[in-house]
């Protein structure tokens, strides 16, 4: 399994402000770029945090890429995944509708009723006690074909991916705004590391939109 | 007056980890560059925050552009300038010995105690009642030759600085390495904004040691 992580931020780190609404960061070449991305990949991952604050569809919009897809003998859609210990994820977000196959990890603290709610739109994957247990339910997507893999965040999830060591490369967007914020969530969140940081090679730097894109490659 | 950040993060925007010690983000390119930024200046400017975690000495550590300096006319070494609302620098904080001439910038929170015995090693600014009235404290700055002013952190003086408007010019070295943590230092912190963000116009970018140097304008 390959796993892409990639995000937008701010020029100060930024997913979005403290209030955790959407921001719109980069532009029109970064959004092509973005729906290229999920095309290339067979599962585009996302935590319940963004979910709950963006109710994202996490479908390619460009109908040509779809129909590369399917030439090639794929679903015209990547499938969608969401980590959602308790399955709290609505029944009806975006992310739960019929356009493409959706996955829901949760973890033995989601309810019985929650789990049958979910597995009515979505296929249900249990790992983990109290939070999703990110190794095994990425084994349970990779055993049902999921190879390369797109994260589009948030802050939370992707720190607890690199801590795992389940990430290969990062591809961060840095657009031309200052957000701020204590408390605003950033491209890593969680705990957060003290020592033994997490060593990135810069594969690429590339101008994109009025910003920069980086491509950073997670080192062993 | 012109006023420059400069910092370096992690690729997630960190200046620090949670424990907000000093971390080596950059090498030694990006040293020496920040070391010539800082000839290039007439103040080094940090929030008590950093003199509390750093120590840091803030002064041209190469004598050739000390010398240069001295060649122009101007002193040796660039002022250095706290922001400390209470006056709590301690008095043998690196910032606070001979190398160079020294400002705290104290608000009305600043017991006389403290701000006389800070007096006795630097020039001692009242600005604000609560916070340090930044407006009021740069003028005083300006009004005594400060002209190229450089800002070295941390995040919540950076984002006070850019809310009140003072920030021209932000360069920020991003580091290959993975920080994380919700409560790590970011390159701006504060209440952060939640509309009208800050806009910056991306002048340059290009690799330094192991990382990138984005050079942004802030717009008006
Ligand atoms: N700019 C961008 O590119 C971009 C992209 C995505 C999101 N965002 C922004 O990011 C914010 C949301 O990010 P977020 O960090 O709050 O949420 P998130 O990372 O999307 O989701 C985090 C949640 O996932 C669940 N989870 C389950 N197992 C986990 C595990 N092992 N590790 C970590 N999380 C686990 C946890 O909730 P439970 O314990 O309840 O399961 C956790 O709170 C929003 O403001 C959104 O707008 C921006
Ligand atoms: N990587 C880098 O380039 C770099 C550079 C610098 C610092 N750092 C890191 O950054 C961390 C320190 O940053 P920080 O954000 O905690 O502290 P900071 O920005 O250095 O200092 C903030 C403090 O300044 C005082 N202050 C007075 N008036 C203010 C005003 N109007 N607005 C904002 N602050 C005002 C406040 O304390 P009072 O109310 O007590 O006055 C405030 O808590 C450390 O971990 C350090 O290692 C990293």
């Amino acid at each position: 399994m390959h796993v892409v992580v990639n995000a937008a931020t701010s020029a100060d780190g930024k997913l979005s402000s403290r209030r955790r609404e959407q921001i719109a960061i980069s532009g029109e070449a970064d959004f092509a770029r973005v729906d290229r991305l999920r095309a290339d990949s067979d599962a585009v991952v996302v935590g319940v945090g963004t979910v709950t604050a963006d109710d994202p569809h996490l479908t390619v919009k460009d109908s040509a890429l779809c129909e590369q897809r399917r030439e090639r003998g794929d679903p015209a859609q990547p499938a969608r995944v969401v980590v959602d210990s308790s399955g709290k994820t609505p029944v009806d977000a975006e992310i739960l509708d019929d356009a493409a196959t959706t996955y829901v990890c949760v973890s033995d603290r989601a309810s019985r009723t929650r789990r049958e709610k979910l597995a009515e739109r979505a296929t249900v994957v249990v790992a983990g006690e109290e939070r999703v247990d990110l190794t095994a339910a990425f084994d349970e997507l990779e055993a049902d074909g999921c190879e390369q893999v797109m994260v589009e965040g948030g802050g939370e999830l992707i720190f607890s991916l690199i801590e795992a060591g389940l990430v290969d490369e990062l591809r961060v967007f840095v657009g031309p705004k200052l957000i701020g914020g204590r408390d605003a969530p950033t491209l890593a969140d969680g705990e957060g590391f003290v020592a033994d940081f997490p060593s990135l090679a810069l594969e690429s730097l590339e101008r994109v939109d009025d910003g920069v894109l980086l491509r950073w490659v997670v080192e062993d």
